[in-house]
């Protein structure tokens, strides 16, 4: 079912290869993977390289007032496809969530532009600002600030670990906070919107396929748990008298596996701070973030009560108050119907696949016709050193892209 | 029993409170306490007071190899009688913690001399280095490499948690890491060393005492636990693909605390660091570190037991590798009983309390007759914010340890 995808030419190997490894240097830690965290200096030599990228194409680049940097084939205007993903990573993250999609966007264009394709319709790259919300706590900010999904004086007040707010790290990097918010007039340029992007999962490799077709994101969300108890000494304060937070929070990390198991979604803690942090005291707080997602919000919710009813039963136990919040939550997308069919009109009977990762396409799915592309990932592993893609899967990409680019902007 | 203390005249009032407002600013964060650590500005702000407090007095000031600060009243040499205690703190730690021992010598050193005692042995006034380990991770370093229990070697390259050595840190402030270790000198210029100190209980609250001797310390130590497992995408990896750390170390906090319920002694994860700490991957590792003290050395051993066997089952059952190290490990420490018996002969009948918590005065003991006076807690809190000592009974402290001091520098 998937040979046709399969025996479709693929672009060309050496300028994805010269183009993937300008772009690989940047913010590489080696072993320790990937650290590409938004308006960090890191994230500007990355805004460098996609300038650098248009330019080299003869692109207009701009940066639109949330940060996104859009490259334009065609004079910007209404109707355009639009192309591309983000190149922030999380800490210690793969070479490929985010990158892949940029760079197999201007490769797209490379392809078509050699096939003498003329767009009847504007054509743009774009990378999304801080899509994986590793600084700020946040994801998606670019595209959520630009569609009017997040509130711009809450972005501005969001902090870093060491206290840095956005609006302070945006102006730091010669950007204006004051001028975030939503975008009407870069979201009416906007015709319609495909992000290729890794899979991160084994779906793909599973029905030995290269390319997919995204049909909808799990409804997922951050919430965090913050556990007040009361420093002491560890050395001398009796276990009676303690209001130690370690405790509910651990209790709670592991309920929030078996909720998850028993409801048949995910769940995971892979964030929390626990303060003062000195092996000789009992800790005063800890703060802790669970992400959660579910295949529909009924199971999301059961998830999510599951472990707040275990958080505050352990708390209690232990004399420590606790406080739930919602940092976000984003309900389930559908990707529509018409785009996806028509897609699968130029690929072929490719793969369709739903995703427990939130993404850019995403957030503007409720606002103009979005679809996404998955090329294969043999390990299914993200968010990891070991993520990994075979240049080949990402040159059937690249040739998928354009083949979807083609359709919709010359037809 | 303690009406003989509480009835001994007690030190002014205003020297000090003179005194302690000087050095009460310095790393003082307010509602989140003292943030005095090793070789920082803030320490050498406290070196600082500390010379000035010695110039102050006439007392001639030098810094040992290992970073130590000696005042002496009187020509250092042998048979010292020696008082003093540590300046850092526990990151949010309190303000007697460590202070009170310092502030205590300097204002008994004033009555003495204002009674005009003239002592047959010299006196010094101690500031340990880095009594608190909360940089580096290992408690009592100052007096560990003055005695010769800790290896020179292995302390310089001790590592703070932005990857700083402790060599590194002492160049920072002009002091050379190629000079510490055993001082065989310094050592044997101490002929006594009585720390005094806030108690980090409420053993003298519960008696209605200001003023105690400690008999004991806790057998106690520091072990890492580090979890290593595998990083990966946490909306889409399935959760039987996943080898989580958070989820064995989060058994481990449990399984400690149960541990020391059972055996009647203290189990503590005060610090753990979640790498690489992303709300939205897995954790590839967790390192958490135990704080274990209990009554005798068997009883220490099966709670640390208890723990690392909790801690394997629960990294097996998630795919997890787990490895155990013990950072420091201080056997029980008895305070030599001539000692003791001669204090509690100037002070009267004053409790004689066993403590949990680890003291240079401990690390001493083995070397040098050492003793310890406690100075009254009414909440027992320490290691926060909330740390107290009613002004009364620190002059009551410092009445005690001039008589002390007398007693042993006269005879």
């Amino acid at each position: 079912m998937t040979e046709r995808v399969d025996d479709r030419p693929r672009a060309p190997r050496e300028p994805f290869e010269r183009t993937w490894a300008a772009l690989a240097k940047i913010g590489d830690r080696g072993a320790e993977g990937y650290h590409r965290f938004a308006w960090t200096p890191v994230d500007l030599a990355l805004r460098g390289w996609f300038q650098n990228q248009a330019q080299l194409r003869g692109m207009s680049c701009e940066r639109d007032r949330n940060g996104n940097l859009w490259a334009w084939w065609g004079r910007p205007g209404p109707g355009a496809v639009v192309t591309g993903s983000h190149l922030d990573s999380v800490p210690g993250g793969g070479a490929f969530d985010g990158p892949l999609g940029v760079v197999s966007a201007f490769l797209a264009v490379d392809l078509l532009r050699a096939r003498g394709v003329e767009p009847a319709r504007p054509i743009a790259v774009v990378d999304f600002a801080d899509e994986e919300g590793a600084r700020f706590g946040v994801a998606c900010v670019g595209s959520r600030l630009l569609t009017g999904s997040l509130d711009p004086e809450q972005a501005r007040g969001l902090r870093d670990a060491g206290g840095v707010t956005l609006a302070e790290a945006m102006r730091g990097a010669a950007a204006d906070p004051a001028a975030i918010g939503r975008d009407e007039q870069a979201l009416e340029r906007v015709g319609a919107f495909v992000e290729l992007h890794v899979e991160q999962g084994r779906g793909l490799a599973g029905l030995g396929a290269p390319v997919g077709v995204a049909s909808a994101i799990w409804p997922h969300g951050r919430w965090r748990y913050a556990f007040h108890g009361a420093a002491d000494h560890a050395g001398t304060t009796r276990l009676a008298d303690r209001r130690d937070p370690a405790l509910p929070f651990a209790a709670t990390v592991l309920a929030a596996r078996e909720a998850a198991r028993r409801h048949g979604g995910l769940a995971t803690f892979g964030r929390a701070r626990i303060e003062p942090g000195a092996t000789n005291a009992v800790p005063s707080r800890v703060d802790a973030w669970l992400d959660a997602r579910a295949p529909d919000t009924a199971t999301l919710t059961a998830i999510v009560d599951g472990v707040t009813a275990a958080a505050r039963a352990a708390a209690a136990e232990h004399r420590v108050r606790v406080e739930v919040a919602a940092e976000s939550v984003t309900p389930p997308v559908e990707f529509g119907g018409e785009l996806r069919d028509r897609i699968r009109g130029v690929l072929g009977e490719v793969p369709v696949l739903a995703t427990g990762a939130g993404h850019d396409a995403g957030v503007l799915a409720a606002h103009v016709p979005s679809a996404m592309l998955f090329v294969r990932n043999p390990t299914g592993v993200s968010h990891s050193p070991a993520e990994h893609a075979e240049t080949g899967d990402c040159l059937a990409g690249v040739a998928a892209l354009a083949a979807v680019l083609a359709d919709l902007a010359c037809r």
